[in-house]
């Protein structure tokens, strides 16, 4: 017998992570990607010795897909860096509309699926969102100038981050656009407040003693 | 035969959200649950025909659950109604150190699991989401002399619930509180800005023409 072909391990890879997407990792069978992916259990086994393994194939997968399939296209649709901050949300924003509110961010819904009991998946989820916030970051530090110097650009990417996934997941509850848009209303009314304060110097981050909540 | 004890039902019922919780839907099998719960098929059918019908069931529990377990929490470890928010995301914060970092927000794993193919439940993870945000809003209203008028409260309510879940999802993928306390200094930062604003009169969310985004 041949080794299978390499594009083999390819398409079984993408044909994975479409179904992992759109099924959920969990309840997504083997004999359901051998079908889809039109090959015979041999050629999966020879390169995935198992469906965890498999998992690890998709994760960094989409590690190499982050820039091309996502922060290209968010760089692509503006210039300034914090509009490519609202490009990148209003991406996800089309892609729920687009797939009528279904299956989300995959990185998201892996995380809270798989991470508790497999410590290589986890990790590699975690290094999908720290490579998504390190972009987000990079914009942010070319913008430096609409930042106090106390603002912390590294905190605030973390924070985009959470927005967008929070802001998915419950869109995809609603099935509507509304939990989503409010939130990312919300992150640009914060971000304007902080380029306020950083043109006015105004002390924004400090309530007056008089104000201080009484607890 | 006589009919199951109503307890009965209590028990199958705890037991599988527990198990979902725990280890997720589609990873709970209904064996396991079986087992768990000391009960025989029989019973378990007699309540619940499918493990749809048993997810449903849970999901009804959670809602009645979000007022004892949660919220009268938060309630009690502030009486300011702002800092009630934030303790309400301190309990999520203890939880992730308790657990170690496992298991995370019941609702949001199913809001990411299951969402997608069974209305009810989706229906029913969507009113979990719009309670809990329903309280929040509650209390930003008894602190609205804190916000300025144009502050919409109820965007701000599921702005709350974007960065609970996100922050949440971060830190279970990360193990580590990082991410978490940064998106909730980030949200701390952003209800200073809005009290500041309120108390200044300051347009916080129009920045100058001169300094609008270049696209």
């Amino acid at each position: 017998m041949s080794t299978p072909d390499p594009t083999t391990r390819d398409r079984i890879l993408e044909t994975a992570r479409r179904l992992f997407h759109e099924q959920g990792f969990h309840a997504t069978g083997i004999s359901t990607i051998l079908r889809e992916a039109d090959v015979h259990s041999g050629s999966l086994y020879h390169f995935f010795p198992s469906k965890d393994a498999l998992l690890i194939g998709v994760l960094e997968l989409y590690i190499q897909l982050l820039r091309p399939a996502v922060m290209d296209h968010a760089e692509q649709a503006a210039t300034d860096p914090i509009e490519r901050v609202f490009a990148l949300l209003n991406l996800y924003r089309s892609g729920l509309e687009h797939l009528d509110f279904k299956m989300g961010c995959p990185i998201g819904n892996l995380a809270l699926e798989v991470a508790d009991d497999q410590p290589e998946a986890r990790r590699l989820i975690d290094q999908n969102f720290r490579n998504w916030a390190a972009v987000v970051r990079s914009w942010l530090d070319e913008a430096s100038d609409r930042f106090s110097p106390e603002a912390d650009r590294e905190q605030i990417a973390l924070f985009v981050l959470t927005v967008m996934e929070g802001a998915m997941m419950q869109a995809r509850a609603a099935r509507s656009l509304v939990p989503f848009d409010a939130s990312v209303t919300q992150l640009r009314a914060y971000f304007d407040a902080l380029s306020f304060a950083a043109r006015t110097n105004a002390h924004a981050h400090t309530p007056p003693a008089s104000h201080t909540p009484e607890i």
